[in-house]
């Protein structure tokens, strides 16, 4: 299945491209005034395939899953709390919840890993495994199950496709999982580890360096190999990490524009572009996170976010916002007069 | 009037910003991770003297004047394009009508200075004079017509709130209004006037260095004193700009928030920050703009943009923008739960 998705992903519609700039051209501004909102809008068009990108159902799909590697001291919470904030997500009491609803968009949340058993309404259940194993002591998980946690974003993606979504964003939960995201980053990208690990949910620059040791230690032990993504998530991911390139995925493959949300989000982005390297197309940065590695994927990417927040907490708190504005670039290429429609003059002497 | 205003600014409630900030850190996320959006609701909770901000009506208020400097060549575009556009605004074809619906928002158009006639259904026609003076020769205006430029802001601002505004934003309109702005910027910072003058809606370099150039004349023409905003509001300013003051002035007094657009709202914040100090505290920033000079501005008045997006068209399009985050930082305050309500477990050790 997996491998089937890969093959499914196609290029974006120049021609949609290249009218969406014309029109974008004609209307009334300076050309380019609107930066990157234009540049979104275009990329929507070929996304989408037409001039003028469709509105639609947006969904926020948060994978949640647990990391043996809290047993380090890694994250300054429990990892009771993945579940719990699992239930609080269900509840719609999570800040994912307030910006979701704010922006006009559904919250999934699913069970790819959590360590425990959770239940509740509407929580979507495809564990894997009762999260990974401690990294530090041998990989996070099999190379199977790592294929498998991706097939679930993949499935859950093309069920929220077909039931009408037109807009996908991820979203995260997982005590100590910018612990998996920094090793992720490290091999893939080549950073040096200590300028990709930062301080998680609030660790002190002591415990930030304890941070940057466990996983040089996993590494170390792993030697997880940088040429073969499915090699790297299973030995130093997570599940929900996992199921996140699976999200983005299932969504280039039917052509929907996905929203990248922070770090973790990212770390996922960055193993879906290396197993597919045309998904980088369908992708969206939302916003600048506080987590240092988050920068250092996004231009290996080639992504730009519009939201610099100092945000850093994840679960797709990010992407909900950046909903607003991609719908607010496909509506300019929608809604606004052209110089002809209103009568107004263009540059002198053009 | 202009005084009663300024004397009538008050400062933020410190009581409803210590029960916010005592709220934020009771919410289900770790403390300080939603960045900047924290930050804001609890500014919006002191603004309105509440722990939780109230939400709703917004509105837009554009500014549009002409200046006679345009006869320099500083833009690429002609001066009836000003009139063209506000019709354009009233028509609801523009990208700040497109954006504020979206955001929910209400636009306001305000001739304080075009320099032709102009009227069409909505419009508010305060007309101070007929666009300014070529700067180059002489003053842009007198004294006494900066003063009633700025109190025509101040009495759309407040029409606009006894009618029901909760959220104000400023815009601007007016073919040129890049150079008043530059110099504007200059004189009250005291920055490198090259440093802070940018290519408006396209010059070229050389045609950069030649608006430089005009605006160096106008300056040293006119001998603004920089400790008297008045007289450089009058000597290099436009009406628009005068307008966008009086619109933050009239806002602040009322104790209602007031986003500050782009370069040229700036422009006009920079003069309301000089003429009355606290009413910067009642500022919001919203978009970084491609003009140098926007940069210089927002960190002379200590005011951080959320949105990077390489924007450069002004009419209010990033504060509409910037609405929706506002909101977003009201409600996380008003909907999420505490670690309490959701069974949520804190820290460990805390």
């Amino acid at each position: 299945m997996l491998e089937a998705t890969i093959s499914g992903i196609g290029e974006l519609d120049s021609g949609a491209m290249a009218e969406a700039q014309s029109r974008q051209d004609q209307l009334t501004k300076p050309q380019g005034s609107l930066g990157m909102l234009e540049e979104l809008s275009i990329r929507l068009a070929g996304i989408f395939g037409k001039t003028i990108p469709p509105l639609g159902k947006k969904v926020v799909i948060v994978m949640a899953g647990d990391h043996g590697v809290v047993e380090e001291g890694v994250s300054r919470f429990p990892r009771e709390v993945t579940p719990q904030m699992v239930l609080n997500f269900l509840r719609g009491g999570a800040a994912i919840n307030v910006l979701a609803r704010h922006a006009g968009a559904e919250v999934r949340v699913v069970d790819v890993g959590v360590a425990t058993e959770v239940s509740g309404p509407g929580l979507i259940v495809r564990k894997v495994r009762n999260g990974t194993a401690n990294m530090t002591r041998g990989p996070a998980m099999s190379r199977e199950e790592a294929v498998r946690a991706i097939e679930v974003g993949i499935e859950v993606a093309l069920e929220e496709i077909d039931k009408g979504a037109l807009y996908l964003a991820t979203g995260d939960m997982g005590i100590g999982n910018t612990t998996p995201s920094s090793a992720i980053t490290s091999v893939l990208v080549g950073e040096d580890l200590e300028l990709v690990t930062g301080r998680g949910t609030g660790l002190d620059e002591e415990a930030r360096l304890a941070k940057v040791e466990v996983i040089r230690k996993a590494i170390a032990l792993n030697e997880p190999d940088p040429g073969d993504p499915l090699d790297v998530l299973s030995k130093v991911g997570g599940l929900e990490i996992a199921g996140i390139a699976g999200v983005i995925l299932g969504a280039a493959s039917r052509r929907r524009p996905v929203v990248i949300d922070g770090f973790i989000s990212a770390a996922g982005a960055l193993v879906a572009a290396a197993l597919a390297p045309s998904s980088q197309a369908f992708m969206v940065a939302s916003h600048l996170s506080m987590e240092p590695g988050h920068r250092v994927i996004l231009d290996k990417l080639g992504l730009r976010p519009v939201i610099h927040a100092d945000m850093r907490l994840g679960e797709g708190t990010g992407a909900a916002l950046t909903f607003f504005l991609l719908e607010a670039a496909a509506k300019i290429l929608a809604e606004m007069a052209t110089f002809d429609e209103a009568g107004v003059s263009g540059p002198v002497g053009e």
